[in-house]
């Protein structure tokens, strides 16, 4: 039985090295908050020496009224021929507030001579100093070692006795850092079980991707001994990213049955991982192992037909465990087995096996050739099974609309959108403007529906996702529209496809408004 | 030192399980030809018992001239009950006119039971028979163990019988699968090394990605003896994913120092990667070890002017050892030392001490905020130096422009573009139409400026990308699109932010135009 693992997350500060990740002071409050909530051990918030942003959120962050999180302030050891007292970093380090720090310092000789220009002997002043020096005014001390893995390999012995200047600090905790991400599970394996014959505190583990391995090379070095793992949500960070936290935690709790967060907050794994790409405005990974939409997602008609009878025999793990739900897929590859599911899911008691079965199945074929998914856009495909098995009866039918664009020098663009459409029995004929083409759209449609359908006005448009197809046609692509639409009860989902961006808008939004009408009438 | 191992893809069927991974037959051709010409041993070309489709691959891929990869197609072992010469699997499989064939049997107690409802006697006759009747027609025969790890878990000395049922049938390999991605690193390890002592075939290794540990647990098997590892390119597959090839080859070459293809392929790995995606329309992952355009971009300043000295500093390979490139950040986290390096990627004699340059990263922050992006718009990044620095001047400036769109009741939308605009000294008032407002506003653009600067006609949109910034806002999202240009000899890429689409995509186009005429003129 291993012992307990302590969770250290460092989203906010080497996540945000990532590519395509930049937060604002706000979206690191919230996601602090949310990480706190979860029952994370650690939240590192930044490097308060290197930017006043950082400094912000630890005055902020400091009037927060968290349940159990250490916020923790990263910066670096000494700079070489400075002391401790002058170190502008060390300095702001301690004005930040926090209780705990975090300082890196480097473990590579060649680091040292060649990127630090200093000596070999200065370095390991710099660390003892540095780590004691913070301890005295009363911080708890993670001491990261930098490049540890690769200082290892090029000189053991001057690696560990960097360690040691830590240990000689008074360091409560030593986390050895794969900073290039270049390591392999084993080589942590072996190089945690050699340091613990000389250090003698509480080991960390801060991983890379580089390699693909950042987070075998954590669970490795838990098995060894670590008692922290560092990682990131998502796995954001520089180059490749940092380990995965959420599939660190998982893998704690269900593979190694080692504790780390309470077992019963789990079940918002999901929720976390999908709240902090959305702060991040970072576009979900849908692969992404126990929190990805696809997760547990199956396509395949023997494997669907399998998980009727028992789920375990195509499911690691049930995705509830961590707040993710299974999705069978209907595509080509599927059989009746996958829209029999369908159809079970959405209520329906119509016969599976009905030649209108084997028309929708031909159907939903033909429209996913031409680009259409319906995976992920439930309202939709219910609307294409009403109108293959019921006497579908539309809410609304278009007879032509039209759009005008002007951009006039050093002006907003001008949009505005007229539509003529059938409303129950009426023709109505209306207009309305918008800050682009298909906000104008949306706008006009609703001006049109809402005299007849007073619920449209409760209908609120959650979510845009515009995807180009086949991006190598240039501006002649075809682009998939997905909608997500709400009334504050319930949400659903519904996809447009054509060259023509405003066509595949029209779409999804005559789909949305079609299907909130139908479902708001049946209740 | 580790033997050789021979890489077995499964891109073009178990990656076709994959959410969103849809290839037609043509698609399968050209990565298969693809991958031979990348060295891979054996190549998975699809279940020829389970459809049509696949069926035409094998017969269209016997026409074509390989190098030395080995087209295997996929089945199982025969059906309970049934004789293996009356079994239609096993028929297809001999029909498909391969050399080598994969087939899969049960090893999992509770699956025999559960999902095949048959006796565990008949399961190991199933599998003994299968192998041996494609043996006696002349076949290489795979024999990949499914659910092998939770079947060896759940009844050892079972799961160990149908191994021993293969090997009696004169299977070549036998494959261990981790069907359900489930296994851990150090129980690969621990499992492969037992079946050893009573199976002495080549061994090989299947993993899926559930647990983030496919592309640990291969590389853990190799270290245990596997001599076969099975995987998809970029890890395509069911759920989260089967063994990423793209990870494993070079991890196999750089880490383990093992040979699987030959070693000067590897500079291709980028781009195998890529066209792959490409062929299979999935968006690139960037952060992708190795192959991801984020894999080798530095963001924080300290590492770049770390790389500036010595890459090897933070980078485990150099980038070009698999055909990708480093490249330099600008963003808010980044210090002169990324302009600076931005400044003479550009060839630009630009100093970089001058208060120009304070001012340039001052605007591309505040850009950035707005939601451009630089890091993959070189072209636009370019524009800005120049505008900042130079007497830059325009090659032409827009006056108006018009979109008209218009939809009839059962008619394709009319999209039709007006424009205004100073060309050199002319004022130039055309018109034209498009298959979408975008593709109308480009003709149009390309009308105006073909008299001025015949060079426009050689210009091609390549690649155009639409991201929402802001999903939640709905249709009045901010939305990014990038363009990527080309001219035959080079392409250049730009940008533009709006939450108008078609005011974005006028602003990239704008660019992508004006950067490829400045170029033109420069030569």
């Amino acid at each position: 039985m291993l012992p307990a693992v302590k969770i250290y997350d460092t989203t906010l500060r080497d996540g945000t090295q990532g590519e395509g990740i930049s937060l604002s002071v706000d979206d690191k409050i919230k996601i602090a908050l949310k990480l706190d909530a979860m029952g994370f051990h650690y939240i590192e918030g930044g490097w308060p020496g290197s930017n006043p942003k950082d400094m912000e959120f630890f005055k902020r962050i400091a009037e927060c009224d968290l349940n159990q999180a250490i916020i923790t302030a990263f910066g670096s050891t000494r700079k070489p021929g400075v002391a401790v007292e002058h170190d502008a970093n060390l300095k702001a380090l301690i004005e930040s507030g926090v209780k705990a720090a975090a300082i890196f310092g480097k473990s590579w000789d060649f680091h040292v001579t060649h990127a630090l220009n200093t000596t070999l002997e200065e370095n390991l002043a710099m660390i003892e100093q540095s780590v004691n020096y913070l301890k005295k005014n009363g911080l708890e001390v993670i001491y990261d070692a930098e490049h540890f893995f690769d200082g290892y390999k090029a000189n053991q012995e001057y690696a560990l006795a960097t360690l040691a200047a830590a240990q000689r600090g008074g360091a409560d905790t030593v986390v050895l850092c794969d900073t290039n991400g270049g390591t392999m599970p084993y080589e942590v394996q072996e190089i945690l079980e050699d340091v613990q014959n000389t250090i003698h505190l509480p080991m960390g583990i801060h991983a890379h991707n580089d390699c693909e391995m950042a987070v075998a090379n954590s669970m490795m070095a838990v098995r060894a001994g670590a008692a922290q793992v560092q990682g990131t949500v998502n796995g954001y960070g520089e180059r490749c990213g940092n380990a995965n936290l959420c599939s660190i935690i998982p893998n704690l709790e269900f593979k190694y049955k080692v504790e780390s967060i309470p077992g019963d907050n789990l079940v918002h794994l999901t929720e976390v991982s999908r709240y902090v790409s959305e702060v991040a405005n970072v576009n979900p990974n849908s692969h992404q192992p126990y929190v990805g939409a696809s997760a547990f997602a199956h396509k395949g008609g023997i494997h669907v037909s399998a998980l009727m009878k028992n789920a375990s025999t195509y499911e690691h793990i049930q995705p509830e465990q961590v707040g993710n739900k299974r999705r069978v897929l209907v595509s080509e590859l599927s059989g009746a087995s996958n829209l029999l599911y369908k159809f079970k899911e959405t209520d329906s008691d119509i016969d599976a096996k009905k030649p209108e079965t084997r028309r929708l199945l031909e159907e939903v074929k033909n429209l996913e050739n031409k680009g259409y998914q319906f995976e992920g856009a439930e309202g939709s495909f219910e609307l294409l099974m009403r109108k293959t098995f019921n006497g579908y009866k539309e809410p609304f039918s278009l007879q032509n609309m039209r759009i005008i664009l002007e951009l006039r020098e050093d002006q907003p663009v001008h949009s505005e959108a007229v539509i003529k459409m059938k409303v129950k029995d009426n023709l109505v004929h209306t207009a309305a403007e918008g800050n682009g083409p298909v906000n104008a759209l949306d706008n006009a449609l609703r001006k049109a529906l809402e005299e007849a359908y007073p619920a449209v006005n409760k209908m609120k448009l959650n979510d845009y996702k515009v995807r180009v197809l086949d991006e190598k046609a240039g501006t002649e692509a075809v682009v998939r529209v997905l909608i997500e639409t709400g009334d504050g009860k319930r949400s659903w989902s519904t996809v447009g496809v054509s060259s023509n961006i405003i066509e595949a808008s029209w779409q999804a939004l005559v789909d949305s408004m079609a299907y909130g009408l139908i479902k708001n009438e049946e209740q």
